[in-house]
């Protein structure tokens, strides 16, 4: 029996000889429709490839996938853009996958990158991820991964991060350099690094200026606009002196500024408010949210660069995982200075 | 010449025959690393294979690609947790695409969708889409496309838009009926459907109370803050007679709200803002901004569901294109409601 050959698949669909070779290499510009008829006609003739298909070389993709929480805060969508940015100059296409802090989804997303058959993977973990299995697995097959913002340290995986304890430190040094004295501290309840190293952050402030650092007037939770206004209610109805809010995060802080305004309290006059991860609308309200900015499309870029400088050299893994830490900006607004 | 097989692969290598096998099948359990030393071995042994890969095969990735053009605004990101909601429900995993608005990264975009193997595409239009061929061919080439939002009317594809001329209608009718006359418009300067529906509510609703369209109220530019601030600069400067600005996006909106305020202007007690897409921060501002709610995670939902319905049909042109157009909510806030 002769042996089938393309143009023999392409004489019985009546297309080219070049649609059919494209289409047995999984060429991106024929459609999955025409792939399918190739394929089923291919197989119907018993047609045998001489070399392996393409799509299973190790060749580069050029196609990056990126893990994130979400990209409804500034803070991931401006990091992304800095990833992107240096990522498109340098030739390589980014895909987001958005985990919403869940583990389930997370793993789902690893896994649609390695079928997408991306180059590497840069992530900023989820709140729920514990185990840290996953990534381990990745690490072990040697797939190119990069942390961001949110690293496993235990892992031996290159990363770029804030410094969160200076964060925290400053925020609360800087409320104690307004003449608050009796400083709240509004965090997530999560076991996320960067929010144990912002208490650690105002614990330190605090201890540095000769203040206690008291367990009640820590208040932790999901961050969001919600926690930030039952935390104050909390304070008020507990009857706790407090004369400064620092929320880990902005929407939790603006929360914090809503629920004070509620129940007449003039901020920054009475009690003064900082947030952290300069988010648009701080900008914008009444009194304006002092912050701390983390440099977000800095990250991106650092990330990026960070990414293909270890995937131009021979071996990602092959030396001491690199850790680049960049330094959080104050943003004193309104909220914070009742004399400015 | 005894024939190479899948054991001879893995003998060589040290590694298990199913390693070799999933390898070959382009596995995503397997990593890049050990695909590219089977492929090497598989290659320099002279293997062949019986069957196509697998990844040749027309089989379903259960992947989503969506195209938008930037998750900063609360208005895409909203609408992609919608679609994400409804895909991961169906079993499916989604990724995302920025483009920025620009044509060529919308291009590399969709090819690297159809390199990653999606089994669909959900789009957006960058206003800088002008041709459509690309959008053309993918329809041709029978690859699943929707468009949500941002559409090319002229082409025969499904699509979950809003009625973005009752939007302007409506916006503009509010102005109206809390006595405001002389309204001026900021919109966009780009060619997008979504802009030049608003405007035409904003015209037909005047017309409608008797009031002038007047060409000298209406700002063109790229929809942004600062695009808000300028076009309230040049009304002033040009000593235009106005005590209303219905802006064609929010962030736009804001950024009038804020020079009219610092040009001492009341608001709303001498002048009135609305804006469109009811971003996060319209709710914290003051006076806090009235907008148009699009209903982002219902338009989302929609988008998944006509998607998932099609793509369960047998073919997914197969009748004329289904087209869902969700109808906007007027959210009336402090900006626009002199006595309330």
């Amino acid at each position: 029996m002769k042996k089938t050959t393309i143009h023999d698949i392409a004489r019985e669909l009546n297309v080219t000889f070049s649609t059919v070779a494209r289409a047995l290499n999984d060429h991106p510009a024929i459609s999955v429709a025409t792939k399918a008829a190739v394929l089923e006609t291919a197989k119907r003739l018993n047609y045998q490839q001489n070399k392996l298909a393409s799509s299973l070389r190790s060749g580069r993709t050029n196609v990056i996938g990126i893990i994130v929480p979400s990209l409804d805060t500034s803070f991931f969508s401006s990091v992304v853009h800095g990833i992107e940015k240096v990522m498109n100059e340098n030739g390589y296409s980014v895909l987001l996958y958005q985990t919403g802090e869940s583990l389930t989804r997370e793993q789902k997303g690893i896994e649609t990158f390695l079928q997408s058959r991306v180059d590497g993977v840069l992530s900023s973990v989820s709140s729920e991820t514990d185990g840290h299995e996953m990534y381990a697995q990745l690490r072990k097959r040697q797939v190119p991964l990069l942390f961001f913002d949110r690293a496993i340290q235990e892992l031996p995986v290159p990363s770029v991060t804030i410094n969160d304890y200076q964060g925290g430190f400053s925020a609360t040094e800087h409320l104690i350099g307004q003449g608050f004295r009796r400083i709240a501290h509004i965090t997530s309840d999560q076991n996320l690094t960067i929010f144990n190293e912002r208490l650690r952050g105002y614990r330190e402030a605090l201890l540095k200026h000769g203040l206690p650092f008291q367990e009640d007037l820590v208040f932790r939770g999901r961050v969001s606009l919600e926690l930030g206004k039952t935390s104050v209610q909390q304070l008020l109805a507990q009857g706790h002196s407090f004369d400064a809010v620092f929320a880990a995060e902005d929407y939790t802080a603006m929360g914090a500024l809503q629920q004070l305004l509620e129940n007449g309290i003039r901020v920054p006059k009475e009690v003064g408010v900082v947030g952290f991860a300069n988010e648009a609308f701080g900008a914008f309200v009444t009194p304006s949210l002092s912050t701390v900015d983390q440099q977000t499309v800095k990250m991106g870029e650092e990330t990026a660069r960070l990414f293909l400088k270890l995937f131009g050299s021979k071996d990602y893994y092959g030396t001491n995982p690199e850790h680049i830490v960049l330094d959080p900006i104050l943003i004193p607004r309104n909220s914070s200075q009742p004399v400015s």
